[in-house]
């Protein structure tokens, strides 16, 4: 049980990796998804990086395949529900398609994207100091998940996390699953950037224009950094704005489940800083005293890695327990 | 290990029953909380609840107390920490005072009210055909539990729960603890009948006015109640506007933790389904489609049973885990 095959399931790429238990990343590699010539397609693609990382395995043979995907994933952790992101795709169970493929039993382990890099981040990221956080993923979706006692909530049918879906105005804009305020809908990539693009169009002698165009068009929260790290003040209080979204959706995660500690990750979170210090301004007036003391927000350094760590690790859970 | 007694604290009025393990209540009484004359005659009162059910137990001895209290506990569930409505009263260790005072090292577990009332639920109440469920009471404030695989939810520190601390509107009032579009601030007693006060006041003609005087002075969530019953639309639809406020932060919750049953217990919730339709309806705008399906909210009919059937069982689940 010293290796396993992590594989992160994106909308754009998959990538996979050859876990070592407790060490890390020993092999990696990544195909395009493509995503648009239907499930079929993807789980080839799903099957060619798994049998490339098990290729490359040193004791030739891993312990199982863990892959986190961009949906809900049932209960059992087999199937991939509907994901927004791969047309056509309805229920498949992963599993059971893909150890048919490789013409074996062996242990696959299907998990939602956003918890599966939580469990990296608890095991192999900045999250390892905590025993329990709050993963939010900043990226086209603001994805998020809860460690607690290192191993991820799960909740009654396997969906809990959904932090990006949680309302912080009750009359605001709606979310892409038409949830009013939600609050990916203030800070998920193409809110975000649509958000400034209208707030920022009115200001033409902002260092933003000349970057982004007259138009804004091609607005992206990484832009935005950009013209923040320069010094421009209408992106970086576009930024705070963004923090203080982020921080009053967690100040409710945290009042409700006294987890203190936040591990970001994703694309957005680029901004760092810009975007995080304000957030940490906004958690402390969003929580309850009780729970204020011991507050940490940090950024995951590994990037897209803890998404297949975390991936892997499923696989050495499952063997753990049954072991 | 058949018996043992459960204490409910409360600001006004100390309950206390004799419990039998698995069946309910077979003793209780209550007695005024006197918490204007400081923890040590609250104390007292506790000690006088305790020793009058253990002289009623069948079999001459209860097992252990459970304590219900108005506030947060520290993780060891000995010592009640603050509590805002008991002047004076600092930070105390209730079991190690109760014990000194009996003489016995009998155990003692002490535990949020919302958080015991909520183990009372699943135990013995509406909650029990739930293997996990979110436990809301509405009262003077709105407090909140998770029941998850049958036990109490309690974060890292056992603070967790704070549901009516949940900001519904970043940029809304702020509750008692000073959270902006804290859901407490809407649907706590006081805030809701000042709520109402201040959009009936302006509309002479509804029978509010006549059972709540002219002024609307002494308007509480039970003459809303009252006047909605009787038809009144203004009433109905001031229950309507709290019930949506109740089903947008049970929406959040849903979405972050994919419980789906819903245990609404306390005072205002005697307004039942004047408040509880508009809420179910709400739940449905704000949560997610992929966890929609199965929720339900109902009533605990118990009322107050409850709070000292689930501090019992505290007792019990402390010596079945020691067993």
């Amino acid at each position: 049980m010293k290796y396993a095959v992590g594989v992160d399931l994106g909308g754009t790429s998959i990538k996979a990796a050859l876990v070592e238990h407790g060490v890390g990343l020993v092999h990696q590699t990544a195909v395009p998804t493509d995503a648009e010539k239907g499930p079929e397609a993807v789980l080839d693609r799903i099957e060619e990086v798994v049998r490339a990382m098990e290729a490359v395995c040193p004791d030739g043979c891993a312990a199982g395949v863990g892959i986190g995907v961009p949906g809900s994933v049932n209960w059992e952790r087999t199937t991939l529900i509907r994901p927004a992101n791969l047309p056509g795709w309805g229920v498949i169970d992963v599993r059971a398609t893909l150890q048919h493929r490789l013409g074996r039993d062996l242990p696959v382990v299907v998990e939602n994207d956003a918890s599966a890099a939580a469990l990296g981040s608890a095991h192999y990221g900045v999250g390892k100091p905590f025993d329990s956080f709050i993963m939010i993923t900043l990226g086209t979706g603001v994805g998020g998940a809860i460690i607690y006692k290192n191993t991820i909530f799960r909740g009654t049918s396997g969906a809990a996390g959904e932090i990006g879906h949680m309302s912080i105005d009750y009359d605001g804009p709606a979310s892409r699953q038409g949830v009013p305020g939600a609050v990916e809908a203030y800070i998920g990539q193409r809110f975000l950037s649509h958000h400034a693009r209208y707030r920022l169009l009115g200001r033409p002698h902002s260092r933003i224009h000349e970057i982004g165009g007259p138009d804004l068009e091609d607005l992206t929260p990484k832009l935005l950094h950009t013209a923040a790290v320069e010094g421009d003040e209408n992106a970086q209080g576009m930024l705070a704005w963004a923090g203080h979204k982020l921080g009053a959706v967690l100040g409710s995660v945290i009042n409700l489940l006294d987890i203190r500690k936040v591990v970001v990750g994703g694309g957005v979170s680029a901004a760092d800083d810009m975007i995080l210090d304000p957030a940490r301004e906004a958690i402390r007036v969003y929580t309850m005293p009780t729970v204020r003391e011991g507050v940490e927000i940090v950024r995951e350094t590994r990037g897209n890695e803890v998404g297949m760590l975390g991936a892997a690790h499923l696989v050495f859970e499952l063997l753990d327990d049954s072991a």
